[in-house]
Protein backbone atom coordinates (compact mmCIF):
# COMPACT_ATOMS: atom_id res chain seq x y z
CA UNK A 1 0.00 0.00 0.00
CA UNK A 2 1.15 3.48 -1.08
CA UNK A 3 1.63 5.36 2.11
CA UNK A 4 0.57 8.97 0.37
CA UNK A 5 -1.93 10.77 3.18
CA UNK A 6 -5.09 9.77 1.84
CA UNK A 7 -7.94 12.63 2.54
CA UNK A 8 -10.47 11.62 5.04
CA UNK A 9 -13.04 12.45 2.20
CA UNK A 10 -12.02 9.23 0.36
CA UNK A 11 -11.84 6.98 3.29
CA UNK A 12 -15.28 7.79 4.10
CA UNK A 13 -16.28 7.29 0.02
CA UNK A 14 -14.38 4.10 0.31
CA UNK A 15 -16.73 2.87 2.61
CA UNK A 16 -19.44 3.72 0.61
CA UNK A 17 -18.29 1.80 -2.91
CA UNK A 18 -17.55 -0.88 0.03
CA UNK A 19 -21.24 -1.70 0.66
CA UNK A 20 -22.51 -0.61 -3.29
CA UNK A 21 -20.12 -3.69 -4.27
CA UNK A 22 -21.84 -5.76 -1.45
CA UNK A 23 -25.09 -4.69 -2.70
CA UNK A 24 -24.44 -5.62 -6.13
CA UNK A 25 -22.37 -8.75 -5.12
CA UNK A 26 -25.31 -10.26 -4.03
CA UNK A 27 -27.47 -9.21 -7.26
CA UNK A 28 -24.53 -11.53 -9.13
CA UNK A 29 -22.80 -8.91 -10.96
CA UNK A 30 -19.24 -9.55 -11.60
CA UNK A 31 -17.55 -6.61 -13.00
CA UNK A 32 -18.18 -3.06 -12.75
CA UNK A 33 -17.03 -0.18 -14.08
CA UNK A 34 -16.31 2.77 -12.36
CA UNK A 35 -19.28 4.68 -14.09
CA UNK A 36 -21.86 2.06 -12.78
CA UNK A 37 -20.47 2.60 -9.31
CA UNK A 38 -20.29 6.19 -9.64
CA UNK A 39 -24.21 6.26 -10.81
CA UNK A 40 -24.70 3.67 -8.04
CA UNK A 41 -23.64 5.83 -5.42
CA UNK A 42 -23.93 9.24 -6.59
CA UNK A 43 -20.28 10.31 -7.53
CA UNK A 44 -18.61 10.98 -10.88
CA UNK A 45 -16.94 8.34 -12.22
CA UNK A 46 -13.91 10.55 -12.52
CA UNK A 47 -13.96 11.02 -8.64
CA UNK A 48 -13.87 7.20 -8.40
CA UNK A 49 -10.95 6.45 -10.24
CA UNK A 50 -9.21 9.31 -8.69
CA UNK A 51 -10.37 7.90 -5.13
CA UNK A 52 -9.41 3.87 -6.61
CA UNK A 53 -5.85 5.19 -7.60
CA UNK A 54 -4.55 5.69 -4.37
CA UNK A 55 -3.75 2.47 -3.90
CA UNK A 56 -2.74 1.57 -7.15
CA UNK A 57 -4.06 -0.21 -10.60
CA UNK A 58 -6.47 -3.20 -10.76
CA UNK A 59 -9.24 -2.41 -13.10
CA UNK A 60 -8.29 -3.48 -16.45
CA UNK A 61 -9.59 -0.96 -19.37
CA UNK A 62 -12.95 -1.67 -20.84
CA UNK A 63 -13.71 -4.20 -18.72
CA UNK A 64 -13.77 -2.26 -15.38
CA UNK A 65 -13.02 -3.82 -11.97
CA UNK A 66 -14.00 -7.26 -10.87
CA UNK A 67 -16.60 -6.33 -7.87
CA UNK A 68 -15.54 -9.31 -5.40
CA UNK A 69 -11.75 -8.06 -5.89
CA UNK A 70 -12.22 -4.56 -5.74
CA UNK A 71 -14.11 -5.20 -2.79
CA UNK A 72 -12.04 -7.28 -0.81
CA UNK A 73 -9.04 -4.95 -1.56
CA UNK A 74 -11.38 -1.66 -0.32
CA UNK A 75 -12.33 -3.76 2.66
CA UNK A 76 -8.70 -4.82 3.93
CA UNK A 77 -7.48 -0.86 3.11
CA UNK A 78 -10.19 -0.06 5.38
CA UNK A 79 -8.90 -2.26 7.95
CA UNK A 80 -11.84 -4.84 7.83
CA UNK A 81 -9.98 -7.53 7.29
CA UNK A 82 -9.61 -8.14 10.83
CA UNK A 83 -12.44 -8.55 13.73
CA UNK A 84 -13.01 -5.42 15.69
CA UNK A 85 -15.18 -6.02 18.98
CA UNK A 86 -16.72 -2.81 20.08
CA UNK A 87 -17.90 -1.59 23.67
CA UNK A 88 -20.64 0.84 24.00
CA UNK A 89 -20.44 3.42 26.90
CA UNK A 90 -24.22 4.03 27.86
CA UNK A 91 -27.54 2.32 27.83
CA UNK A 92 -29.98 4.71 27.00
CA UNK A 93 -31.77 5.39 23.76
CA UNK A 94 -28.80 5.90 21.91
CA UNK A 95 -26.68 2.98 23.01
CA UNK A 96 -29.48 0.84 23.14
CA UNK A 97 -30.22 1.77 19.06
CA UNK A 98 -26.57 1.01 18.21
CA UNK A 99 -26.66 -2.49 19.72
CA UNK A 100 -28.97 -2.81 17.14
CA UNK A 101 -27.76 -0.87 14.17
CA UNK A 102 -28.14 -3.48 11.31
CA UNK A 103 -25.15 -0.96 9.65
CA UNK A 104 -22.97 -2.35 12.19
CA UNK A 105 -23.66 -5.79 12.14
CA UNK A 106 -23.34 -5.65 8.32
CA UNK A 107 -19.76 -4.50 8.02
CA UNK A 108 -19.06 -6.81 10.54
CA UNK A 109 -18.52 -4.80 14.13
CA UNK A 110 -20.22 -6.77 16.66
CA UNK A 111 -21.08 -4.94 19.95
CA UNK A 112 -19.74 -7.39 22.74
CA UNK A 113 -20.23 -5.10 26.15
CA UNK A 114 -22.68 -2.16 27.04
CA UNK A 115 -21.47 -0.49 29.86
CA UNK A 116 -23.71 1.73 32.32
CA UNK A 117 -23.61 3.32 36.07
CA UNK A 118 -27.61 2.47 36.19
CA UNK A 119 -28.02 -0.30 39.12
CA UNK A 120 -30.94 -1.15 37.03
CA UNK A 121 -29.65 -1.88 34.15
CA UNK A 122 -26.17 -3.82 35.42
CA UNK A 123 -26.03 -7.45 35.23
CA UNK A 124 -29.35 -7.38 32.06
CA UNK A 125 -28.60 -7.95 29.06
CA UNK A 126 -29.88 -5.51 26.36
CA UNK A 127 -30.53 -6.79 22.74
CA UNK A 128 -28.22 -9.68 23.91
CA UNK A 129 -25.41 -7.90 24.90
CA UNK A 130 -24.58 -7.98 28.76
CA UNK A 131 -24.97 -4.57 30.19
CA UNK A 132 -21.56 -4.11 32.84
CA UNK A 133 -21.13 -1.97 35.46
CA UNK A 134 -18.19 1.23 34.07
CA UNK A 135 -16.55 -0.05 37.48
CA UNK A 136 -15.42 -2.92 35.65
CA UNK A 137 -14.96 -1.53 32.18
CA UNK A 138 -10.99 -2.00 32.40
CA UNK A 139 -11.23 -5.17 33.26
CA UNK A 140 -14.10 -6.74 31.08
CA UNK A 141 -12.58 -4.22 28.11
CA UNK A 142 -9.37 -6.15 28.61
CA UNK A 143 -10.95 -9.54 29.00
CA UNK A 144 -12.70 -9.27 25.80
CA UNK A 145 -9.93 -7.31 24.12
CA UNK A 146 -11.68 -4.67 22.89
CA UNK A 147 -9.85 -1.80 20.74
CA UNK A 148 -12.99 0.72 20.15
CA UNK A 149 -15.52 2.03 22.06
CA UNK A 150 -18.09 4.48 21.48
CA UNK A 151 -19.27 6.75 23.90
CA UNK A 152 -23.38 7.18 24.13
CA UNK A 153 -23.35 9.12 27.49
CA UNK A 154 -24.66 12.75 28.25
CA UNK A 155 -22.42 15.55 27.47
CA UNK A 156 -21.66 16.06 30.93
CA UNK A 157 -20.08 12.58 31.39
CA UNK A 158 -18.34 12.31 28.28
CA UNK A 159 -14.61 13.29 29.03
CA UNK A 160 -14.65 11.16 32.09
CA UNK A 161 -15.81 8.15 30.12
CA UNK A 162 -12.88 9.04 27.72
CA UNK A 163 -10.71 9.57 30.51
CA UNK A 164 -11.26 5.72 32.22
CA UNK A 165 -11.11 4.47 28.05
CA UNK A 166 -7.93 5.98 27.83
CA UNK A 167 -6.91 3.42 30.61
CA UNK A 168 -8.49 0.70 29.34
CA UNK A 169 -5.95 0.13 26.41
CA UNK A 170 -8.34 1.03 24.04
CA UNK A 171 -7.38 2.21 20.61
CA UNK A 172 -10.11 4.33 18.97
CA UNK A 173 -13.15 6.20 20.31
CA UNK A 174 -16.40 7.09 18.23
CA UNK A 175 -18.09 10.03 20.55
CA UNK A 176 -21.56 10.63 19.91
CA UNK A 177 -21.82 13.17 23.20
CA UNK A 178 -22.11 16.21 21.78
CA UNK A 179 -19.09 17.51 23.98
CA UNK A 180 -15.79 18.18 22.39
CA UNK A 181 -13.33 15.71 24.54
CA UNK A 182 -9.59 15.22 24.56
CA UNK A 183 -7.79 11.46 24.60
CA UNK A 184 -4.04 10.84 24.49
CA UNK A 185 -2.47 11.19 21.38
CA UNK A 186 -1.97 7.54 20.36
CA UNK A 187 -5.70 7.04 20.52
CA UNK A 188 -7.96 7.37 17.45
CA UNK A 189 -10.82 9.67 18.24
CA UNK A 190 -13.49 10.52 15.76
CA UNK A 191 -16.44 12.98 17.08
CA UNK A 192 -19.94 12.41 15.35
CA UNK A 193 -22.44 15.06 14.34
CA UNK A 194 -25.82 14.23 13.34
CA UNK A 195 -26.44 17.70 13.01
CA UNK A 196 -24.04 18.27 10.09
CA UNK A 197 -26.83 16.14 7.75
CA UNK A 198 -29.21 18.20 8.67
CA UNK A 199 -27.15 21.02 7.66
CA UNK A 200 -26.26 19.56 4.33
CA UNK A 201 -30.00 19.37 3.46
CA UNK A 202 -30.63 22.74 4.87
CA UNK A 203 -27.36 24.05 2.27
CA UNK A 204 -29.18 21.88 -0.45
CA UNK A 205 -32.39 23.20 -0.05
CA UNK A 206 -31.48 27.06 0.19
CA UNK A 207 -29.01 26.54 -2.77
CA UNK A 208 -32.62 25.04 -4.46
CA UNK A 209 -34.47 28.29 -3.55
CA UNK A 210 -32.03 30.47 -4.91
CA UNK A 211 -32.23 28.94 -8.15
CA UNK A 212 -36.00 28.71 -7.73
CA UNK A 213 -35.82 32.64 -7.52
CA UNK A 214 -33.43 33.00 -10.73
CA UNK A 215 -35.64 31.34 -12.55
CA UNK B 1 -23.47 34.35 -3.39
CA UNK B 2 -21.77 32.52 -6.04
CA UNK B 3 -23.00 29.61 -7.67
CA UNK B 4 -19.86 27.57 -7.91
CA UNK B 5 -20.62 23.84 -7.09
CA UNK B 6 -19.07 23.62 -3.61
CA UNK B 7 -17.98 20.27 -2.70
CA UNK B 8 -20.00 18.04 0.04
CA UNK B 9 -16.93 17.79 2.15
CA UNK B 10 -16.49 21.75 2.25
CA UNK B 11 -20.02 22.02 3.48
CA UNK B 12 -19.36 19.55 6.36
CA UNK B 13 -16.16 21.51 7.34
CA UNK B 14 -18.65 24.46 6.97
CA UNK B 15 -21.13 23.18 9.44
CA UNK B 16 -17.95 22.14 11.66
CA UNK B 17 -16.37 25.64 11.63
CA UNK B 18 -20.11 26.98 12.76
CA UNK B 19 -19.82 24.96 15.52
CA UNK B 20 -16.24 26.39 16.67
CA UNK B 21 -16.98 29.96 16.18
CA UNK B 22 -20.15 29.07 18.27
CA UNK B 23 -17.92 27.92 21.06
CA UNK B 24 -15.71 30.36 20.84
CA UNK B 25 -17.84 32.77 20.77
CA UNK B 26 -19.39 31.77 24.11
CA UNK B 27 -15.65 32.27 25.41
CA UNK B 28 -15.57 35.73 24.05
CA UNK B 29 -13.78 35.28 21.05
CA UNK B 30 -13.42 38.45 19.03
CA UNK B 31 -11.11 37.87 16.02
CA UNK B 32 -9.88 34.47 14.91
CA UNK B 33 -7.29 33.44 12.17
CA UNK B 34 -7.93 30.45 10.15
CA UNK B 35 -4.61 29.17 11.99
CA UNK B 36 -6.87 28.66 15.22
CA UNK B 37 -9.82 27.48 13.38
CA UNK B 38 -7.64 24.69 11.48
CA UNK B 39 -6.22 24.14 15.22
CA UNK B 40 -9.40 24.21 16.59
CA UNK B 41 -10.88 21.98 14.66
CA UNK B 42 -8.15 19.63 13.57
CA UNK B 43 -7.59 20.49 9.69
CA UNK B 44 -5.37 22.94 7.96
CA UNK B 45 -5.34 26.63 7.70
CA UNK B 46 -5.11 26.68 4.03
CA UNK B 47 -8.06 24.09 3.75
CA UNK B 48 -10.02 26.79 5.95
CA UNK B 49 -9.22 29.49 3.49
CA UNK B 50 -9.89 27.45 0.67
CA UNK B 51 -13.75 26.59 2.22
CA UNK B 52 -14.13 29.69 2.81
CA UNK B 53 -12.87 31.54 -0.51
CA UNK B 54 -16.05 29.97 -1.95
CA UNK B 55 -17.94 32.59 -0.38
CA UNK B 56 -15.77 35.70 -1.40
CA UNK B 57 -13.44 37.71 1.05
CA UNK B 58 -14.59 38.46 4.47
CA UNK B 59 -11.15 37.84 6.96
CA UNK B 60 -8.98 41.20 7.44
CA UNK B 61 -5.23 40.01 6.51
CA UNK B 62 -3.32 40.35 10.13
CA UNK B 63 -6.22 40.70 12.02
CA UNK B 64 -8.44 37.02 10.76
CA UNK B 65 -12.00 37.03 10.91
CA UNK B 66 -14.44 38.70 13.71
CA UNK B 67 -16.14 35.29 14.36
CA UNK B 68 -19.17 36.45 15.07
CA UNK B 69 -19.50 38.19 11.06
CA UNK B 70 -18.12 34.88 10.15
CA UNK B 71 -20.43 32.20 11.96
CA UNK B 72 -23.58 34.53 11.11
CA UNK B 73 -22.02 34.48 7.53
CA UNK B 74 -21.96 30.28 7.73
CA UNK B 75 -24.98 30.10 9.11
CA UNK B 76 -26.70 31.82 6.36
CA UNK B 77 -24.80 29.79 3.94
CA UNK B 78 -26.01 26.52 5.51
CA UNK B 79 -29.53 27.64 5.19
CA UNK B 80 -29.79 28.23 9.40
CA UNK B 81 -30.90 31.52 8.98
CA UNK B 82 -34.93 30.61 8.81
CA UNK B 83 -36.56 27.44 11.09
CA UNK B 84 -36.81 24.17 10.19
CA UNK B 85 -38.99 22.20 12.01
CA UNK B 86 -38.42 18.37 11.52
CA UNK B 87 -40.35 15.14 12.18
CA UNK B 88 -39.38 11.84 12.87
CA UNK B 89 -40.58 8.58 11.90
CA UNK B 90 -40.35 5.75 13.75
CA UNK B 91 -40.55 6.37 17.88
CA UNK B 92 -38.22 3.46 18.76
CA UNK B 93 -34.53 3.64 20.16
CA UNK B 94 -33.05 5.65 17.26
CA UNK B 95 -36.21 7.70 17.12
CA UNK B 96 -36.57 8.43 20.67
CA UNK B 97 -32.94 8.95 21.03
CA UNK B 98 -32.69 11.71 17.83
CA UNK B 99 -35.53 14.00 19.85
CA UNK B 100 -33.22 14.43 22.87
CA UNK B 101 -29.82 14.71 20.63
CA UNK B 102 -28.62 17.47 21.86
CA UNK B 103 -26.52 18.26 18.52
CA UNK B 104 -29.91 19.20 16.96
CA UNK B 105 -30.94 21.46 19.63
CA UNK B 106 -27.89 23.46 19.89
CA UNK B 107 -28.09 23.95 15.75
CA UNK B 108 -31.65 24.96 15.93
CA UNK B 109 -33.05 22.18 14.76
CA UNK B 110 -37.14 21.59 16.69
CA UNK B 111 -38.47 18.26 16.35
CA UNK B 112 -42.22 18.91 16.41
CA UNK B 113 -43.75 15.78 15.80
CA UNK B 114 -43.14 12.04 15.63
CA UNK B 115 -45.29 9.20 13.48
CA UNK B 116 -45.36 5.49 14.49
CA UNK B 117 -47.86 3.02 13.66
CA UNK B 118 -47.46 1.16 17.19
CA UNK B 119 -51.02 2.31 18.45
CA UNK B 120 -49.43 2.10 22.70
CA UNK B 121 -47.46 5.07 21.81
CA UNK B 122 -50.09 6.91 19.51
CA UNK B 123 -51.62 9.73 21.18
CA UNK B 124 -48.07 9.66 24.12
CA UNK B 125 -45.76 12.30 24.29
CA UNK B 126 -41.91 11.35 23.71
CA UNK B 127 -39.98 13.29 25.60
CA UNK B 128 -42.27 16.14 24.81
CA UNK B 129 -42.72 15.70 21.41
CA UNK B 130 -46.27 14.77 20.43
CA UNK B 131 -46.63 10.59 18.69
CA UNK B 132 -48.77 10.51 15.58
CA UNK B 133 -50.30 8.04 14.09
CA UNK B 134 -48.79 7.49 10.32
CA UNK B 135 -52.33 7.82 8.89
CA UNK B 136 -51.97 10.86 10.02
CA UNK B 137 -48.88 11.83 8.54
CA UNK B 138 -49.88 14.13 5.74
CA UNK B 139 -52.58 16.55 7.78
CA UNK B 140 -49.54 17.04 10.43
CA UNK B 141 -47.08 17.76 8.40
CA UNK B 142 -48.79 20.00 5.78
CA UNK B 143 -49.88 22.16 9.44
CA UNK B 144 -47.06 21.88 11.09
CA UNK B 145 -45.32 22.89 7.86
CA UNK B 146 -42.65 20.42 8.20
CA UNK B 147 -40.26 20.31 5.41
CA UNK B 148 -37.35 17.98 6.78
CA UNK B 149 -38.02 14.33 7.99
CA UNK B 150 -35.87 11.99 9.79
CA UNK B 151 -36.60 7.97 8.41
CA UNK B 152 -35.87 6.24 11.84
CA UNK B 153 -37.61 2.89 10.99
CA UNK B 154 -36.61 -0.44 10.41
CA UNK B 155 -34.74 -0.98 6.74
CA UNK B 156 -38.03 -3.00 5.47
CA UNK B 157 -40.64 0.13 6.28
CA UNK B 158 -38.13 2.70 5.24
CA UNK B 159 -39.01 3.06 1.33
CA UNK B 160 -43.14 3.04 2.16
CA UNK B 161 -42.18 6.04 4.92
CA UNK B 162 -40.36 7.53 1.91
CA UNK B 163 -43.12 6.95 -0.44
CA UNK B 164 -45.41 8.47 1.89
CA UNK B 165 -43.78 11.25 3.02
CA UNK B 166 -43.43 12.56 -1.04
CA UNK B 167 -46.88 12.59 -0.52
CA UNK B 168 -47.13 14.96 2.17
CA UNK B 169 -45.03 18.17 0.65
CA UNK B 170 -41.76 17.48 2.37
CA UNK B 171 -38.63 19.12 0.70
CA UNK B 172 -35.63 16.88 2.25
CA UNK B 173 -35.86 13.26 3.95
CA UNK B 174 -32.74 12.60 6.65
CA UNK B 175 -32.46 8.50 5.71
CA UNK B 176 -31.12 6.32 9.21
CA UNK B 177 -32.61 2.89 7.83
CA UNK B 178 -30.14 0.92 6.21
CA UNK B 179 -31.78 0.47 3.29
CA UNK B 180 -31.30 2.14 -0.06
CA UNK B 181 -34.72 4.50 -0.68
CA UNK B 182 -35.29 6.14 -4.17
CA UNK B 183 -37.10 9.16 -4.22
CA UNK B 184 -38.36 11.69 -6.67
CA UNK B 185 -35.99 13.85 -7.80
CA UNK B 186 -37.07 17.22 -6.32
CA UNK B 187 -36.77 15.71 -2.63
CA UNK B 188 -33.53 16.40 -1.35
CA UNK B 189 -32.21 12.55 0.46
CA UNK B 190 -29.19 12.12 2.66
CA UNK B 191 -28.38 8.45 4.04
CA UNK B 192 -26.79 8.63 7.16
CA UNK B 193 -24.13 5.53 7.57
CA UNK B 194 -22.69 5.51 11.13
CA UNK B 195 -20.61 2.49 10.13
CA UNK B 196 -18.38 4.92 8.15
CA UNK B 197 -17.47 6.53 11.18
CA UNK B 198 -15.95 3.04 12.64
CA UNK B 199 -14.43 2.36 9.15
CA UNK B 200 -12.38 5.64 9.38
CA UNK B 201 -11.36 4.18 12.62
CA UNK B 202 -10.15 1.16 11.57
CA UNK B 203 -8.77 2.73 8.50
CA UNK B 204 -6.56 4.45 10.93
CA UNK B 205 -5.77 1.63 13.24
CA UNK B 206 -4.68 -0.02 10.34
CA UNK B 207 -2.36 2.55 9.50
CA UNK B 208 -1.06 2.59 12.55
CA UNK B 209 -0.23 -0.96 12.82
CA UNK B 210 1.76 -0.69 8.98
CA UNK B 211 3.87 2.59 10.57
CA UNK B 212 4.45 0.11 14.10
CA UNK B 213 5.72 -2.42 11.50
CA UNK B 214 7.74 -0.41 9.89
CA UNK B 215 9.85 0.88 12.47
Amino acid sequence: MKSLKIPEATVMRLSVYSRFLTRVQEKGVVNISSGEIAEGIGGSPAQVRKDLAYFGEFGTRGVGYNANELNHHIMKILGLGEKWPVAIIGAGNLGSALTQYKGFIDRGFKVVAIFDNDLNKIGLTLNGIPVYSIADMEKIIRELDVKIAIIAVPAEHAQGVADHLANCNVMAILNFAQHVISVPEHIELRNVDLAVNLEILTFNLSLQKEKDKEK
